[in-house]
C-alpha cells in the first residue's frame, strides 16, 4: 500500500462547550486542519465518535458533519471503538488513503458530553463495558478501573499516593497547553486530598467529562511533499487489537493484552523498539491505565511503572515523556475525540510546534487510544 | 489497489429473536459465512450496526462480537452510517483488503431491535434524521417518508395504490426465502386496506422492525481462486456519497442525490450502465424509497418508476428485478444489518443459489444501502 502522512491538524479547546453543538465543534476542528494543511481538496471524511446517539441525539453523525462542513457529497463514515474511536477513525482513513481509493481524507474525532447531566454520561460510558456481565450489575468505568488499581496495589505493594506522579505530570503539561481543560498545576498533597470517586480512585486519578473536536488531514506521503504547507508527518505504523470485553474473563487483569498486541504490531511495522519512541501520547483515562499501558508497551517491567514516574522519567525532559500536552487527564477526555487529540498533539510535537510544552528533538511519537477496560487498542507511530 | 471478492456468506433468519442477544446473532452469521467460505483465517472484523448503544445497551460492539466469535485479538471496528451501516462495513472491509493490510476480513451487519418497545425503536430510528431541525420537532422516519410520498403523488398525479406493486412484489419474493420475516403473499387489496402509519404511508408501505445478522468474508480475488470453496464473487465497484441530513435543505426533495451520486460512481468504477445490472437489491424501507431510488439510479425517468412496477418489470423475470429475496419490506429491515443482507442475497443470486427465488442467468448484481432520508448511500456492484 501507499505510504501515508498527516499534513494538517486542527482542534477546538477542550471544555464544557454549553453553547456549541456537536456539529459546530467538528466544523471548527476541520476548518483548522484544512487551513493548517493549506490544501483545499478533501475526498472522504472519517468521524471518530462514541456517544453521539446517546448524548447528542444524533446517529448518522458522519453525514451531519459532512453537511455542516460543506463537504457534500463526499464519502463520510462514522467509526466507533468506544473511547478508542478517534484513533480508529484515523486507522480507517489510513486504510482508505493507503489503498489508493482516496487521496485526501479528513479525520475528525468529536464528542459532546455536556448536554447531559453527569448521571447520564456515566451510564453512557458504561456502554463500552460488557452489557450483560458488567454494566447490567451497575458497575461504572471508574469502578472497573478501581478494581484494577486495588489489585495492582495489592500485587505490587503500592500505595495510592504512588500514582500521584501521573496526575501531577498531566496537570503540569496541561498548564502549558492553551487548549487544555485543566490548566492548574497540582501537588501530591492535592492528589491525596482529592475526593474519592470509586475507592481507591479519586477525582485526580480520573480524566474529566468534556466536549471537543480534533481533526487531521491525511494524504499519500509522495503527494504531500509537493502540495502541502508543512512537511508531512509519516504514519510509520497503524495497528488495532482486541481483548475480552469483560475484565473477569481475563487470565490476568493486570496484563493489558490488546494494548500490548497493538503496540507490538506497531513496533514491528515501523521497525522500532520502545526505546526509539521520543514521546508517547497514551490513554490516561485513569492513572492506573497509564501504569498498565507503560508496562504492556515495553517501557517498564511488570510492577515497575510507578518507579518510572517516581524517577521523573515520564516528564517532558525524561526518557519517555507521556501526555506531553496534558494527556486525557489534563487536556480533558471527550471520549470519541481523544484519540484524534492524541495524534494532533503528537504531530505538533514532531513539527516542533508544541510551544512551551515542546519535547526537544522529538522525531518519533506514539499515540495510543484504548476503548473499554483495555478491550480494544489502536496504536499509531508517527515519524518526521 | 488489489481486486477484492466475497468468498463466504452467512445469515440468521430475520425475525423477532426475543431469546437471542445481539452477540448471539452476530456469532451465528459469522460461523455460517466462515463455513460457507471453507477458509479458517480471519484477519479483521468490520461490524455494521446503527443502534446497539440505544437498543442493546452496548457500544464497543465490534470488540464484543470479536470476543463472542472467538476472534480475539484481531482488529475489530464498528462502522455506522445509519441504515446504511451494513453496506458501510463492507466498504471499510473492501478498503482494508484492497490496501493490502488485511487478506481475510469479515463483515457482519447486525441489529437487535426487539428488546425494546416499538416507541423506543421509533425514537431511536429518528436519530438518523437531523436532530435539531427534524427529530426535535417529533417527526418520525415514517412521517418524513410520508412527506416525500405525498409530494411525489402531487407532482406526478399518482394515487397511493399505485405503490402497491412494490409491496406485492416484495412479499411474493419473501415467500420464497426461508429466512424472510414476512413470507405471506399479499394482494393490492390487502395493501389498500392496510392501516395508516403516517398518511399516506401504511403498514404495507413500510419495512418491519426486527432482529438479524448477515456476514460476509472478503479476500483478495487472486488468493480466493486458490483457497476458497466457492468461486469468488468480485466486488466490481464500491462507492459512498452523502447529501444534506435534513430534507428541507434540499433544492428538490424528490431527487435523491446521494443515491444518484453513489450509483454513478459505482457504474463508472465497474464500467457498466444501469441496463447491465441483472438484479438490484435496493433499500425499500418504504415503497416511496424504491420509487425514488429507481429514478435516481437510472432505471426510470423522473416520475416513471411506478410505471416500471405496474408493467411487472421489477419482478424476478422482469428486466430489473428488485428485492429478489424479499427486500427490506419482505425479508425484514434490521437496520444496521440490512446492508449486509442485501449483499449476502446478491451473492446467492450470482452463485445461482437463490433457490426458487433465483433470477436466471444473473451475473451482475447491485446492492445499495441508504441511511437517513437519502442522506447517505453505499453502493456495491458484484460480478461473477
Amino acid at each position: 500500500m501507499r505510504d501515508v502522512s498527516i499534513i494538517g491538524v486542527g482542534q477546538t479547546p477542550v471544555a464544557e462547550h454549553w453553547d456549541r453543538s456537536i456539529g459546530d465543534l467538528a466544523v471548527e476542528a476541520i476548518a483548522a486542519a484544512r487551513q493548517d494543511a493549506g490544501v483545499d481538496r478533501v475526498d472522504a471524511l472519517f468521524v471518530g465518535n462514541m456517544l453521539s446517539g446517546e448524548l447528542a441525539g444524533q446517529e448518522n453523525l458522519a453525514t451531519l458533519v459532512a453537511d455542516d462542513a460543506a463537504l457534500l457529497p463526499i464519502e463520510a463514515l462514522k467509526i466507533e471503538a468506544a473511547c478508542a474511536s478517534g484513533g480508529a477513525a484515523l486507522r480507517a482513513a489510513y486504510l482508505a488513503v493507503g489503498s489508493g481509493v482516496h487521496d485526501y481524507a479528513l479525520v475528525v474525532g468529536v464528542e459532546k458530553m455536556t448536554d447531559h447531566l453527569t448521571d447520564g454520561v456515566t451510564s453512557a460510558l458504561a456502554l463500552a463495558a460488557d452489557a450483560d456481565y458488567e454494566a447490567a450489575h451497575g458497575i461504572s468505568f471508574a469502578a472497573l478501573n478501581a478494581l484494577l488499581m486495588r489489585r495492582y496495589m495489592h500485587e505490587h505493594g503500592a500505595r495510592h499516593e504512588d500514582f500521584a506522579a501521573f496526575s501531577v505530570n498531566a496537570h503540569a503539561n496541561a498548564a502549558l497547553n492553551p487548549r487544555a481543560m485543566y490548566r492548574q498545576p497540582i501537588t501530591v498533597e492535592d492528589f491525596v486530598r482529592s475526593p474519592v470517586v470509586a475507592d481507591p480512585i479519586n477525582i485526580l486519578d480520573s480524566a474529566g467529562i468534556c466536549d471537543g473536536a480534533a481533526a487531521l488531514l491525511v494524504a499519500p506521503t509522495s503527494e504531500t511533499r509537493v502540495r502541502a504547507r508543512h512537511a508531512p508527518v509519516r504514519i510509520a505504523a497503524s495497528a488495532t487489537a482486541t481483548d475480552t470485553l469483560g475484565l473477569a474473563e481475563r487470565k490476568d487483569p493486570l496484563v493489558w493484552q490488546a494494548v500490548a498486541d497493538s503496540a507490538r504490531l506497531a513496533y514491528a511495522q515501523a521497525r522500532l523498539k520502545p526505546r526509539d519512541i521520543d514521546l508517547f501520547e497514551l490513554h490516561d483515562a485513569f492513572t492506573i491505565v497509564s501504569v498498565l499501558t507503560l508496562e504492556a508497551c515495553g517501557f517498564a517491567d511488570r510492577g515497575s511503572a510507578l518507579k518510572l514516574a517516581a524517577e521523573g522519567r515520564i516528564g517532558r525532559t525524561g526518557d519517555i515523556p507521556i501526555g506531553t500536552l496534558g494527556g486525557l487527564k489534563g487536556r480533558g477526555h471527550p471520549v470519541g475525540a481523544s484519540g484524534a487529540y492524541q495524534v494532533v498533539e503528537t504531530v505538533l510535537q514532531l513539527r516542533g510546534e508544541a510551544g512551551p510544552a515542546q519535547v526537544r528533538g522529538a522525531t518519533i511519537g506514539m499515540a495510543q487510544s484504548v476503548g473499554g477496560s483495555g478491550s480494544v487498542a489502536v496504536t499509531h507511530i508517527l515519524q518526521v
